[in-house]
Formats: C-alpha cells, structure tokens, sequence
C-alpha cells in the first residue's frame, strides 16, 4: 500500500512536466518554500547536493590557480551606476536597503545582484603594477534579484552561486581565461554531472550586462526546453576604463586591465533533475548523489540479517558515500522511497543472500539486478557507479541527439518549435531584428552560437539573406 | 634594508595594542576595507584561515549530527516580531530592504541578523510528529548587524557565521545539546586554534535576546580583554509558543518543541591574531594555518639548489600544507614577509644543507633552529608542528593565568581592572544592580559563571551581601 503511495504522489512527466517538476522537488524534500516570495530553504537533501557541486567545482578551480575571497553582499548606488550597461540590465530587478535599524542610510545600498562592481572598486586599489597581475579570484555566495515569477532552482529571487572574476595583462590573456573557465564548467557537467553540453558563444542580445563577450554551455532538458547551465564572460577593458583599473607594465606605461567573470549557481540542481529524472522520482549523478549507495536489510528480524547489513555498509562506505536503512519500514517502502529519492545503488541482503556470500545490487538508471560477491564487493560498486555514470550520460546525449533538428526554412523552423521542441541548428545573419522576430513568433531564443559550427545552408533561417553563423535555437528555462 | 622595513611597518604591540592590531590585519592582506561601512573585504589569506575554520567546524558539526541546510537571507519584518524580547534585542540593528527594483514592497524586509526566526517558521511547518525529531540543523551564511563602530573581524556589520537551529522533544534533550554544541566548541578552539577557553553561563543581563539560557567560551587577548569566542543559547518552550511548534508525542498529545541555537564567526579570527600575534606579526596555530610549510632556498642561483628545494617541498606536501618561494626576492625579506605572514614552520634549504643532507627547521613560536636529515623529514615536520600547536596553547594558557586574578574586595577589584586588566575572578549575589554598578564604574562585564566555581569569599564583592555563584570579570571586545 504504502510503495504504491509513495509512487503515485509524482504526477507523470508526459501529463504534466511543470507539475512533475514541482511535486519531485517537494517529495523529496530537495527545498521547502519560504515566507518571502521566490526565496526557498534548501533543506538537507537539497543542500548536501550543492555541497557536493561546490567541493567538485572548487577543486578544479583552486587546481587551476584560483583563490576564494569574499565580498560584502551591499553594493552603494554609485558604484553600482558606474558602468552604464551594467547598471541598465541589473537596476531593475535589485533590492535596495533604504534604513539601518531606525536610521535611513545617506546612500540607498543595493543586495548585489552580481559582484562586478565589488570586484572593479576593489581591484582599482590593489593592482598597481604588472607584477599584482593575474588576479583570479572566485567566491561563494547567494545573490539576490527582484525576478517577477519564481521556481524553484531556476528562477529565485535569492539564489547560491560562485562567481569568479579576473583581472589581467592583455586582451589574450583574458580570452584565454574566459574559455578555460568554460571549459572547467563544461567538464564538470558532463564528467560530474552527466549531463552533456554544448559551448558557444551567445549573441549580442543574449549577453551579460557590460560584457565584451558571454560565452555559455547549454543543456537540453527532458521536456525539450533548453537551459543556460553555466556562462563565462570577457569583459575586455571597458570595466576597467570605467573604474580605472590601471597598471604600471614593464616599460612603466599604464595599462588597463581586461577582466572577466564566469558563474553556476544552483540553477544547475533544477538541470539535474529535468535532464535525468523520471516518472518514479529523481535520478541523481552517481558522483554528486548525497547518498550513493543504500544498503536494505531483507527479511531483517531474522537473525544475523542486520549484523551481516551493517558490516556490509561499514564496507561499502571506504569507496562510495553509503547509507543502511534498518528502519522498520517495510522493504517494498524503502525500494520506492529510495527510488524516488534518486539514490543511484541499492544494495539488498536478506538471508538467503549471507548464505551465498551475495547481496543483490539493484541500477536506479536502468533497474538491473545484479547477484554480486560479498568478496571484493566494494570495488563492484565502485565500479558500478562509474557505468552509471555513464549510462546517464549516455542517455542524456541519445535523448538530446533526438531532440536536436535542422532547419532549413522559416516554416519548418516554426514547425519543429511549435510541435516537436528540442534544439534546432539554423542558420542566421547576424541581425538581432531576425533574432527578435523569430522569438516574437516562435518564444524560441538563439541558445548560442557553437564552437562547433556547420555548414546547414548559405542563407538566414529568416530573412534569407547571407548567413553569418549557424545557432542553436530552443525554448528555454 | 627591505626585512626591517617589513617589520617596522608593525606597531609594537606594548605601544598601542589597536594599530598594533589594525598593521598585523593589513599587512598580511587578511582583510581590505571596501566601500560600505563596516563591511569588510576577505582577501584570499584570511579567507583561507575562514575556509579552515569552517572545515573543521563542519566535521565537528557533522560528526555530532548535524545537518546543512541554508534559509534566506531576509525576514519579513512581521516574523521578526513574534518573539517579543527577541525582536527587541535586534530591531534596533537591522538593514531595511524597502523596495524590489522600483517598486516598494509591500512588507519590510530585514536581512537576517540571525535566523531564528525563520527556522522556528520552518519547525512550524515541517515538525509534526515526534518522529520528526530531533532537527539538528546548521546553516553556513553572513548575517549583518547595523553596529555604530567597527573593528575589523571583531565588530561587522555583515559578518560571516554558522548558526545551528536544533528543535527538539524535552527540555532536556535540549540542554544536554546546548551544552554538547559549547564543548564542540571549546574542543575546537583549544586543540584546533591553540586558544584556551573559560566555559560557562552568560548572566540573565548578558544572555542572547529570546534565549532562556546563554552559554558562552571566553577567551582572554594578549591586552588583557576578554572575547566572547562562541555561545550557545537553549530557548526553552519560548520560541516555539511564538511560532507555535507543536508535535504529537507517542500518546497522541500536542507538546512544545523545546530549541536551541549556537553559533561561531570569523570573530574568532580577531581572536587568533590577538592571542598569538607577537610584534612580528601574526602567528597561526599549525592546524588552520592556510600554510603551514614555507620552505625558501638558500643561495638559490647556485646548481642543484631550486631542485632540492623543489624535491623537498613536494615531499613535505604530502603531510603538510606546503609553499616554496623561488621568488627573486633575498632570503632575509623571505625571512621576514613569512614571520609577519605567521608561517608555523620555515624550512631552509642551501648548499651546504644539501652537501650533509640536511634541512633547516626554524619555528615561528620560538625562533628555535632544528638542523633534520632530510630522510624522513616529513614526519619530523608532522611532530614539529603538534609540538608548535602545544606550545602556542601552552603559552596562551600561561598568559591567561598570569592575567587572572582574585578580588575579594571592590576597591581591590577597581583596582585590577583600571591597572592590570584580565580576568579577575569574584563573588556576586546574582543581583543586575551590582552588574550594572560594576560596568558603569569599571567598564568591566560579568564574562561568564565559570561551570568549574570556586568559594572565594562568602559575599558579593561589590554589595557585600550573600554571594550566589562566582563571575569571571573583564573588559571585553
């Protein structure tokens, strides 16, 4: 009875995605909803999931000559309006504290939306000479901005992120930092997360507010809708022209700087479940899950049962994070719970199995049954959970190689949008005014502008003229 | 010429203990002050330091089952005010956010000073059952409290912090965690930071506001102030009658939770650098030192030199957070820059060194030279660093004593504290009038009720009427 209800409480995907999206997140208590409007609590299971993004990201950060800092969270109205661009695309949608305690401020502070500003003020005081250079610093933080319609992970009004930002020599030097951080967040996706992506680079309407350049990994979601899972930014020196980042080169000649920045934020947990889940729950990453491996005693008031269990567990958890639930729940609740919880390993024993030397390791990805040794049955799991992986991965790609279409006209590039969704390469000119028609007509955006270009036609997708560059286009998130 | 300048930009700490202070926390590059008024800049060094702390805080917390979770950073100003007292202590000090963009919002919203507000909103909601308990939960965040002056790491006004919020069945249960969480504590600074602590009870006077009993570690800095150095409050039923946290217990019937919160921030770094620092600069205890090896070649230009010291400093690495300088700079600004820095342990390396295969160990805490073959260095290395923690806590333990002091008498009392200073242990008759008389005639607080009480007169040392409890006294931070 009570499998069945755990099970039933998931609407299905093909029913209603946006619903299946929003009970998964409740059921399995990844967040809790807040008094203030789009702020949510991650609560335990949500947040050990970021733990693990934060130590996989920053390792390959410091590994790449980063160093962690923190800012405050309040940016003073001046220096936010500092850089124009900059100031237009966040001054909207940002918090302002107008009052400490009783007291109004002489100067309204705004809750950093993003850190540039910050970074650029603080950067202008310590970089004198070319010897203080490259700055590459990063930090974790939560950002806050006033959006008008919220959900859960991917669109918050205060949400968790890092942001790097750099400060450097030459123009080629930050280039060449802007695609490396890419290149860091398009590994940990695919190698972490297993969740394939595509690298490009996105269109002048499409990029960051006072950006040179926003380059972006895009994935596609199990509804067909596509999302911005991580964006690195070349700045050049216009950041540095308008707060006077300057610095003495070899020759003493100032020299301003060229900077960049780069974000993830847990915008990503919302991509892991869309990408991967399924009607039975959430289906987590082996190398991210909070739990790995769950160890479900069969038949455990027979003796030896969770003794046998127990040493199991204690054996298990030298290579993989693993959990034993002796709990008195029955064995057919914990199957379902911990299915729908996305747990990637279940690991049963009962006595038939001690009696064999066996226990029974049951794939969350596919629900294979595997009959493994007691001998050496860590290095199975271990194992295991690399194939997982990889067959996560491998699942991802299949389902966004099917979703991915070719358009060669306007009318069959309305077509696959309005029916089939998913990503659609076509080819474009470069004018934004085809960019905005086609999201007028479609709600399609141009996702980016890939590393890996083809050749589909010699004219605009549009407007028919010649074409520029061949994009991904999608519905996204 | 350049290794004095580096140790003359130093105040000497008997000479003006403040600059002494502010030179130690700018020379190092632990903070820089930003734009916004008392909100600090965590530069990478001191952010490492943090980084350490929160490590070790965070086994700890886990270890003892405890859980991450993370609540927005704002209240609505109406949750803020369902705990009377509470509300009281911290309306006064809040930052107001008045509008979300360009529109006004409909409520006021704080940004949190503390959270306890919004986890008792979140118990309301999530606790039914007594299975539900207990909630042992921690959040790592920056909170931020509208101060009037401030001092860099001792007095913020955002700060970063870890608050648990633990709601539980009985009000045992939950004193016996409020204690457990101030031992935590108390075993992290001593064996992590080399910092000895008084544990005690705050007086009713000096309690956190809503609290119903404030614990508190103090620890005593090299000028003979006291510094708060973590508490741990127990709320008894009073917060969860404001937010209405009721749980059926096993016969059915509705009961309050009973809560506690604690709490520790980067504080305590202020702490680290007065109760170690010497007038060469900081000292850091072994084990958060951000590094805790520096190893610089001796006559580096000279064949084989840089290759040695290289082989070494891959070598040390695997026991210990290692740096090698090969800068162009002389061996004696090295010398210098990393006693200033509070490196535990330099290691030379030259020439003749590698003639006898030998390095040069020379400890920060005593200046002692320790000539080692190089063959199993790396734990002669690991040893020295424990001795060098001993030491450091040794030392601070020593200073502490030798700053305690007995007032039997008030006019002996105002006498030690106007010339002396430190911890002065007497006898009070619980009443706040005498509390309030001493701070307005000595500037000095009630620290804490010691838990170890010793009879040093049978009456209070300022009214002369029956003593209750024995007080730590102290100008504090």
């Amino acid at each position: 009875m009570k499998e069945k209800k755990v099970v039933e409480e998931i609407t299905s995907m093909s029913e209603d995605f946006a619903q299946w999206y929003t009970d998964i997140i409740k059921k399995t208590q990844l967040i809790e909803y807040s008094g203030v409007r789009g702020c949510m609590i991650l609560q335990p299971y949500g947040f050990a999931i970021w733990e693990n993004i934060q130590k996989g990201l920053d390792e390959r950060f410091k590994a790449t000559g980063h160093e962690n800092v923190c800012m405050p969270m309040f940016i003073p109205e001046s220096l936010l309006q500092k850089e124009k661009d900059h100031v237009e695309g966040f001054a909207p949608e940002v918090a302002w504290v107008t009052h400490g305690g009783s007291e109004k401020l002489p100067e309204r502070l705004c809750v950093r939306p993003t850190s540039e500003t910050l970074f650029c003020d603080y950067y202008a005081k310590i970089i004198q000479s070319y010897r203080d250079l490259p700055k590459l610093y990063n930090q974790w933080v939560s950002v806050v901005r006033w959006e008008k319609t919220t959900r859960p992970f991917l669109r918050n009004c205060e949400f968790l992120w890092q942001e790097g930002h750099t400060a450097h020599a030459t123009a080629e030097e930050a280039q060449e930092e802007t695609i490396k951080m890419l290149n860091v967040y398009a590994d940990f996706c695919e190698n972490m997360l297993a969740i394939p992506v595509i690298k490009g680079q996105k269109t002048e309407k499409e990029k960051f507010a006072g950006a040179h350049a926003t380059y972006t990994i895009e994935s596609l979601m199990h509804d067909g809708k596509a999302l911005q899972s991580g964006t690195s930014h070349n700045f050049g020196d216009g950041f540095a022209k308008a707060f006077g980042i300057q610095f003495s080169d070899e020759n003493n000649e100032l020299q301003y700087v060229h900077q960049t920045s780069w974000g993830m934020s847990t915008r990503i947990i919302g991509g892991i479940i869309m990408v991967h889940g399924d009607d039975k729950g959430l289906k987590l990453p082996p190398r991210i899950a909070p739990v790995q491996v769950i160890v479900i005693p069969i038949a455990q008031h027979k003796e030896g049962v969770i003794d046998a269990a127990e040493a199991l567990c204690a054996k298990l958890s030298k290579t993989a994070r693993t959990k034993l639930d002796k709990s008195d729940k029955t064995a057919g609740w914990k199957f379902s719970e911990y299915e729908m919880r996305g747990v990637p390993l279940r690991v049963e024993i009962g006595p038939k199995d001690i009696e064999k030397n066996q226990a029974v390791l049951v794939r969350r990805d596919t629900g294979e049954k595997i009959f493994a040794s007691l001998d050496g049955i860590e290095d199975t799991v271990s194992d295991l959970l690399d194939k997982i992986h990889d067959n996560m991965f491998e699942t991802a790609r299949a389902h966004r190689e099917e979703m991915t279409s070719v358009a060669k006209s306007y009318d069959e590039f309305k077509d696959i949008i309005a029916e089939k969704g998913g990503f659609v390469k076509a080819m474009w000119c470069g004018d934004v005014a085809c960019e905005e028609k086609i999201k007028e007509e479609t709600t399609a955006t141009a996702r980016c502008i890939p590393f890996e270009q083809e050749h589909i036609s010699d004219v605009c997708v549009c407007c028919g003229r010649k074409a520029e560059k061949m994009v991904y286009w999608g519905k996204a998130y």
